[in-house]
């Protein structure tokens, strides 16, 4: 099986089944493993101004302990495929060989376009900055694919060399794989929370060990940031929902309470209290759902979804997202910055991001959680939700050469229910780049919608992420591929696949941005 | 008392206590009267499509009712009270007299400053082109106020007139009035929805039929209005929480069911799902529960409030925005247009404006809700939100020459929880305007929060309710009226006071508006 399509198997739904079991997370233990293992230190500060200064910690005693997580996890070769491609100077040139399909990368600092499982964290997860040393792939159309030209180059060396650097980037906690930090760039001094493990970093990774067959570590990452989830998280006296996942967290070693010479191993969460710009990350907690099912899928172990705590983190991450709220859309209102990278990028509102992995994560949890007598109401409301929320963004997300046309149109200011111009959008607000950029055949699901508001700027991973999860219709996903076929130079161009098209510029980007000079 | 003080007293918490009561509308037989009353039409559509097509409503009999509704209320005219002032050319030549303090509003069609009792729904509501008809006061700071030169004239006259006109502008439903129209101007013919009754537009008419002592009509909407809240309300197959109170209603006359020469009056609600926009309006459950609290201070009438559907609307509304989130601030998260004008105006996320009404809604709720059982949860919760709120609005939101000075300061991308620069504010989006415009003396709080986004603009209604709400200091609210002194050319102008200053223009209007021509 090519990598490729393992890929979209483990998360659509058609993975091989390998079962990996370790005894230290099996569902009868679980549970008092984890009694054994934490020392909770739930300290609470007594005025607002004390928060401030607060790091709430999972404490983990350090001593004695090691023998229950493996530190080198088994490896099923039959998930690892290795991917030779052509480099063809002419248009169009690549092929798929072998049956294996076409890998297209850039490598963005070599500026030196190759093909295979490269560094691609910023292709999948689009965290140019942070996630230098992950290895994953990411699989494109086959077919022709404009100018760009690609090299034939050796996989070997280079996965190899890319697993290494994966493999260093790895973070143990009391002896065992837990995560991947989010960057290791050795040129930088100033690591600021980047030597952490952020769960949406850690995405790509664990896909590429789950093709690798390693699946302890995406298996201890499930459940030590499970055990996070509940943990109590506050800012200023308020907490914001049980179910929220942290952002990231750190393994930092301290002194043990009451000896002067042993220490301890913590895990030290941020949920956006400590985080530049105070960011609360609701795309972590989909991540999860949606790696939690990979998980099965992919290893065969379906002992950790069916464990009765990882049911309860599943249905507190759908509480959040399905709590009865004001809005009259289906879409997660969320802030600036709750997604893809937490910093302002103008995304604010439904963002087409979220509602992909939102509409992901539904599916997933729709097929994990166990039936029982109290899940009826919740799988009617999850079911209502995929409902809507599918009618929703293929309906009024949608954009090509005919809608754009629609929309120079508009009447505004309908007041009915029968309103063409639903929200009230002005012709003039069309981006002037968007008329000729839009080619005639192909479309794509804009950014973000809001009262009044469309951003017409092409978002890759909510794009990619809706023909993977299928909120797409076929017609729409097919499109969205043909559009950037049509657009390789601009989406790709010098580098994996940018994150949004076109970038801001100007006053746009001071007042979109608010000046962040890291959003160019 | 004059009618500033008793604006101030019904809002803030020590009005009179005037006893009225409708024995329609009493305790006991308020369920039976509406069982009565109402026969409520449930059409679900079947599909998508149909639902834009439909519109829920409320049917009301009107064969053999009326008599449970009084036309006329009583009035009471303690609760009125003439304002006498002086105009002076004089900068700060504005006096309390008699005790009554000092009224200053402009006349936005005449462009004429006059004072009193005057057409001010655009003062506290600031609705400016939908609520001509209505009567409302406005009390501003005693003392100097600026440059501004005021007229005496004679309030009888002008207040006759207002009264007038609110009258002609009120909703009858089964003969009984049950609101005022958003607007009414004979030079348009095009009315839109604003021949409907607006939750919001009503509560300055709401606030001066209580002084009147004319009651009635505030119960009526109060009762009514609840009946809307659990309603049915669904756009493309999404239903928001049943919370929601609709943003208006309008009664209709239609022919009843298997009856050719008869006809019955039903209420049609609009919860945004035809509103311009699709905007949800947040704001309507917040101003429902400040005018009960209202109503029940100044009629001395306890009974409404008291009420088991009304306790439970109370709640109702509470679950709403007191429920688990996402987010890491206390501040309630919304769309753009979910208050005070529906439509884009760059206050998406966390407008100050809706913060300050919830602030207010949490205060009045927490006075109202009767202790029992289920409620200690509620309140305390309702408890940790008030203090969360309060400081994260007196602490983040607040603005004056001293914080701007350290804003210039900031350093960004502090990761830590003892960041100075929490929200990782860069200082180049300081707007060049606000350095010239802050004066010394005073300060103001600002127009939203977001992660890297401070919206400088001074919102009007936001200020001024955080200081009638307490949700600003003491010391904040005096520097808040300093401001509005200083700055009493720029705010007021010719209009009875900007709903924000300073205006949009330009590239800014476009990108942060979408184009909005009314947004100007």
């Amino acid at each position: 099986m090519g990598t490729s399509e393992a890929v979209l198997q483990i998360l659509c739904g058609a993975g091989p089944r390998l079962f990996y079991s370790n005894p230290c997370f099996s569902k009868s233990n679980s549970r008092c493993a984890f009694e054994f293992h934490f020392k909770c230190s739930r300290r609470r500060a007594s005025s607002c101004s004390q928060f401030l200064k607060r790091s709430s910690m999972l404490q983990y005693g350090v001593r004695g302990i090691g023998s229950g997580f493996l530190r080198n996890a088994k490896i099923d070769p039959s998930c690892l495929q290795h991917c030779k491609c052509q480099r063809d100077e002419s248009v169009g040139g690549i092929t798929s060989e072998d049956g294996v399909g076409t890998w297209f990368v850039d490598n963005a600092k070599k500026l030196n376009p190759i093909n295979g499982m490269v560094n691609a964290s910023n292709i999948l997860e689009f965290q140019e900055l942070k996630q230098e040393n992950e290895v994953m792939t990411f699989n494109g159309t086959n077919g022709a694919l404009g100018d760009t030209t690609f090299h034939k180059v050796s996989i070997d060396s280079i996965e190899d060399e890319a697993w290494e650097l994966l493999r260093e980037s790895m973070v143990y906690y009391c002896g065992s794989p837990i995560g991947t930090i989010a960057a290791k760039d050795p040129t930088s001094s100033n690591t600021l929370n980047y030597d952490q493990v952020f769960i949406r970093d850690f995405i790509p990774s664990g896909i590429a060990f789950l093709l690798k067959g390693e699946y302890e570590i995406v298996r201890n990452f499930i459940l030590h940031t499970l055990q996070l989830q509940s943990w109590e998280k506050t800012m200023d006296c308020h907490s914001p929902g049980q179910g929220l996942m942290p952002a990231s967290f750190k393994v930092r070693t301290v002194p043990l309470d009451g000896d002067d010479y042993a220490t301890e191993e913590v895990l030290d969460p941020d949920f956006g209290e400590a985080a530049i710009g105070r960011v609360a990350p609701v795309d972590s907690g989909l991540w999860w759902i949606i790696l939690l099912r990979a998980y099965g899928k992919c290893s065969g172990d379906l002992s950790v979804q069916e464990r009765v705590d990882v049911q309860t983190g599943i249905k507190m991450i759908l509480k959040l997202c399905i709590a009865d709220g004001f809005d009259m859309f289906p879409t997660l209102l969320v802030t600036d910055g709750s997604c893809m990278i937490d910093r302002r990028m103008g995304i604010h509102g439904h963002p087409l991001e979220i509602q992909a992995l939102f509409y992901s994560a539904l599916l997933c949890a729709r097929e994990m959680l166990a039936p029982e007598d109290g899940s009826a109401d919740l799988l009617r409301a999850l079911n209502n939700r995929l409902v809507a929320l599918s009618f929703h963004i293929r309906e009024y997300y949608w954009i090509d050469s005919k809608k754009l046309n629609e929309i120079y149109r508009y009447k505004t200011e309908e007041y009915s229910y029968d309103a063409v111009n639903k929200f009230n959008i002005y012709p003039d607000q069309i981006s002037p780049w968007l008329v000729e950029w839009i080619p005639n055949k192909g479309g794509y699901l804009i950014g973000n919608l809001q009262p009044a508001h469309m951003d017409f700027r092409f978002f890759s991973l909510g794009n990619l992420w809706s023909v993977v999860s299928s909120l797409a219709t076929a017609d729409q996903s097919h499109a969205i591929l043909d559009l950037i076929e049509a657009k390789w130079v601009d989406l790709v161009a010098d580098m994996p696949f940018k994150i949004c098209y076109p970038a801001l510029e100007g006053r746009e980007w001071q007042i979109i941005t608010g000046s962040d000079p890291k959003n160019t």
